[in-house]
């Protein structure tokens, strides 16, 4: 085996949901370890992090910044071969651009960043540091969206019609009546969230599930926010009419306020051959709908389906891959990436989102906000 | 048993579709009985269909008028105690009127009309004629349906923030490569079929499932429709944002270019205290989502349902009741105020789709249509 | 039309389950009325039952003997074209012999009878009345049983390996604490019921169900039979061992104790090419799975089923049918025999269960309760 | 965070299924890394497969025994803290033997042995040796078992009186028209894999699994193997009727030819108060069910489950889990143990399966072929 690349991570502390996901994934298939970080801007919880993890003290860091300086200057075979990044979105450009800009491989959560210009600079910042950048819009890493993409791209569906992607949660349904309890949270707080609560971190996704599985581009759009939650300055809640260019119409919705969802992100695709259903809480199927009435469900694991979505297999079929896994697919074409970078070779095209994404979903995000101020039926994409 | 019912039938004549649904949806429980009937314009098709039935010759009409007056002769012992309109769109209005003014109560399929000024002056009219009169939406016959109307009406969702209604259908993509064998269906023909095809047919059932479950009013909506198969000069897609009376956020769309769907009119209901889904093509249950992540599965037949649920059953839990049932519903509530209106007595408040339904449909379809043509975002509900 | 067929009804008097599904699912194609019948062995409530139902006093009987009697001696206009038999088990005998030599044709409840010597005598007596007699495991009637039997017998599984029905009820289990309350019931009495509670009911239509689908004829067997609520001569549990001719292995099972358990009656057949499954409660689906992983969803209505999955549809796909309509199929082939007899042509092979079925499913009852007396584990059919 | 545990893996080489999954188990929440392994008898190929995972060749061996000895020798700040076994079944009784008396903490694969008398041996050896010992049946690792185990102990269903446990799998139907290809496969061998195939590989979790849950003990059973792969000298099918202590019935079987079926291990279990299902392909629900009729679904994630399903979360609801995550469950489990052993404090009670387990899997196996074997019905449970 090539030796295990050296992973840095910004974010992530103690008590933090994605951060330990970018770690197992990372992780998962033995190829990467976990060697610095600066986990928390309180220099005190950052150590106790780093600490938690087994990290050596004199690579963990109380602020990024530092962290970039402290690690661009250690010797080859020390140096970090990337660096994910977990913060808060408000703060992924800079922390992605310092680690860019000293020299860093870059992962990098969603959304890209909080406005469509700050997304376009970062393009611009990546493309001269000839740095990998990938984003984690990590639904794109399921084999059966891969699978869902290879039979949309082939024609299996013919022309397409409409798409239907929806992303309804839950779990602030709460706060409406405890607002106390949700408030403090940063997703709604437009200092550190951005401009966007649902629609940033949730309504991303589907738009990006949707380009990535079909290419579809956006031609103008037509969207309705609420907030729920007394006191959220953002939205809870986004509902978005959707005109493609070719003539696809599309609905995109995402919430917090659907009371009793947990993460069913769910995409259909319909096209003049047929239809395709895929649904993030029961990932292992895709569904294809024959316009005569048959139904037929691949899964995970069988030898009939594209290459693509074979090649991530861990287990047999029928033995439940679920997120984590689809999340190091990501991580595992990352890797191909940034070992050919190390090694100063070509980097090869690999199957991950990237900054041409992260671009897309702030000029999606930003069109929605700017679709919901005003009176007008139809706003353009902003580009 | 009181007497069996005298029925007659406006279209329905062979090939038809809904024309035998009503028929069996009649006759399930043995209360009625098909005596006599218009069945086509063209009196040979007519008789042909009537003889198919088994009807008494005399008693087929070629034309609905002249049925109206000479039924109104007969004796009383012989005199049809409802009629049911299956024709398409464009002659309910006149159906309807010519049998209400000639002393019969009436059944009459939706869309109700083609335009809401039509609608309110046949509510004018049946109001004036005290007689009965029934609009088969029949979906809200289903017993879960009537469940989750409970439930909600009950408070046991708490506040309502969210309503998702769909109705995808497949079944026109194949004109749309081979328009030829689709243009002639009469549902495309604005001469037939009136201003709308997907949303008349589809769209109208999606307004009247979530009014009679939640009881709530549109007070505007941002329409989108789409014709996919050419020629087709009626909409055969349509999507909507929906903004209901009280702050409460929808979604509803109606297709049917949406290939490989059969028939899955689909209704989720957000509250504060949990959510709701029922979803037609598997209609013996309810679900209900707690906001902690129990999901509980009501299911018919069973001794736990309201009463409304309950009073339906034919079949014990586990036997399927399927849309004729669910039909057949519609049916009896409707045989309860024929029977007090034939006897004379008070017609008491029955479970069944009125004139008010109606009207309201045909409000929502106007506003979907207009809000289709305009530049604006939001238009408000007709009246 | 033809003129509708003439029934009449032995037992089903107020408040029966099945005797209400035979009139409707006789008279939901309109081919025929219920207009005599002997509801009740108690004269009074028959004729209650009858008046109830609309039929004239004079021909609703306190017996069926008399019923039988006095039927044989109308006149051809009015003489009934066949009679239903819905009574508890131990009088089917009686009740098909006294009507098959009075001249009637008979529609019968399963199980046939109480044991194999009656069922070989009845047929016996029905083949030499040249009487049309059908038996009414009623789950052959759904379509997609239908498309399974089709699939089956066209080869697309390959030669079969193994199949495994089951029918799980979990209604009695109410019983075990208070057995008071079900202890009357009758087909707890072995005095009514016969030698069976729960594989008479349920274990009969699964041998049926599988022998309808497979051809596949029961070698020998070994059966496990419980009584768990007290007081319970019979079983009310029961679990076997099949070895079918060919070297197909099977289970086998049914229960009534099986908490919470509606009515999900379960076929799975698997051969060298493929697997089937079919549930009653799902009853519009049949999915035939692919050694190889793909999963195909057969669903009613579709074009592309066999003829015999075909030709009873009422409806469209996505517009459930369920168990009513799949008992109406049953009668709907009856009235084709029956029709055929009544005019004195030549009974037409039609696609209901026979005398055979009723013999073949006395045999499996038999060796089930003489299996679970012994302490050999195979014990062959018996004939 | 304590310092990793050191992982010595004795099997699992390239190409290996089960390795890789002891693997990413062990190491998925960062508590291990692997450092040691006899991966192959073959000195080269265990090489191979050595490096190919990173480790130091000095630590990989051509045998295991050499392993253990040169293992044992280690210094303590290199000591291995255990070893994973995931040879084929005949060689987990002398590997296992071998580490434990060598002083090693001991992970191994199931079945334990491939005899009763060796079971008992085995727990023998490990009572003495004082180490740890676990053997992974990682079904029981999924936190919806464990939520399912609280619920029947806590008598949520009451007392019991069914169990319907199934494993079918249909990866060996193209065995039976290809023999070639599937006769080489160790399982098919009885020098490899002992005297079963089927039951040993699939059987035996379902006999772990239902005890897990339940705690039922087996009284008798009755079991029906078949061998449909031609010269598969060992089952590929076996069907068993069960008799529990307390009068509970049973039906356990599995199946490696059931044509379609990836993995879908299901368990139903059935009270005085209701129902439980289980299915390993959407391992995040458990139903329970009323016998009133609600059907309540329990998901990972939630709030409402009992500690021990809680426990082990990893993601939040509704971001799915799988077959590597309940695997790991058990390792997190083994690890408490292995840090308590090797710290020589108190082993604490831990909830991972045993050497008790293996044994009771083992008198299940044996009982399962002297039953086959025997024209008994009944066959008691060997001890």
């Amino acid at each position: 085996m090539a030796r295990k690349l050296r992973m840095g991570m910004i974010g992530g502390g103690k008590g933090a949901f994605i951060g330990p996901v970018h770690h197992r994934a990372a992780t998962l298939d033995h190829e990467a370890d976990l060697v610095a970080g600066a986990f928390s801007s309180d220099p005190a919880k950052s150590l106790a992090s780093g600490k938690a993890l087994g990290l050596d003290a004199k690579r963990v860091y109380g602020s990024y910044r530092e962290m970039a300086r402290a690690e661009a200057e250690r010797p080859a075979n020390e140096r970090l071969d990337f660096v994910s990044i977990v913060v808060p979105n408000v703060a992924h450009f800079d922390a992605a651009k310092t680690f860019l800009e000293a020299g860093f491989n870059v992962i990098c959560d969603k959304p890209l960043t909080t406005t469509l210009a700050e997304a376009k600079e970062l393009r611009q910042i990546a493309r001269r540091s000839k740095k990998v950048f990938v984003l984690t819009h990590n639904y794109t890493g399921y084999p059966m969206v891969k699978q869902a993409r290879w039979m949309v791209r082939k024609g299996v569906l013919g022309k397409l019609n409409k798409v239907v992607v929806e992303y309804p949660q839950g779990w602030m349904t709460g706060f409406i009546t405890n607002p106390n309890q949700g408030i403090g949270l940063w997703r709604m707080d437009p200092k550190v969230a951005g401009g966007s609560c649902c629609m940033g971190d949730l309504g991303t996704h589907c738009e990006n599930l949707v380009r990535y599985i079909t290419g579809l581009e956006i031609e103008s759009l037509c969207a309705d926010l609420g907030s729920f939650v007394p006191g959220n300055r953002l939205e809870d809640d986004g509902n978005v009419l959707v005109r493609y260019k070719g003539g696809v119409k599309g609905i995109l919705y995402a919430s917090q306020i659907s009371a009793g969802e947990e993460n069913p992100l769910k995409v259909r695709i319909y096209g003049l051959k047929g239809g395709l259903e895929w649904r993030q809480e029961d990932p292992s199927y895709l569904w294809f709908k024959d316009p005569a009435g048959l139904v037929v469900r691949y899964s995970r694991g069988n030898s009939n389906l594209c290459p693509d979505a074979m090649k991530y297999d861990r287990l047999p079929w029928g033995h439940p891959e679920g997120f984590i896994e689809a999340f190091a697919n990501l991580y595992r074409e990352a890797f191909r990436a940034i070992r050919a970078e190390v090694a100063g070779r070509k980097v090869p095209a690999a199957d991950f989102p990237t900054l041409d994404d992260g671009v897309a979903g702030m000029a999606f995000l930003e069109t929605v906000l700017a679709s919901h101020a005003s009176k007008t039926k139809w706003t353009k994409l902003k580009r």
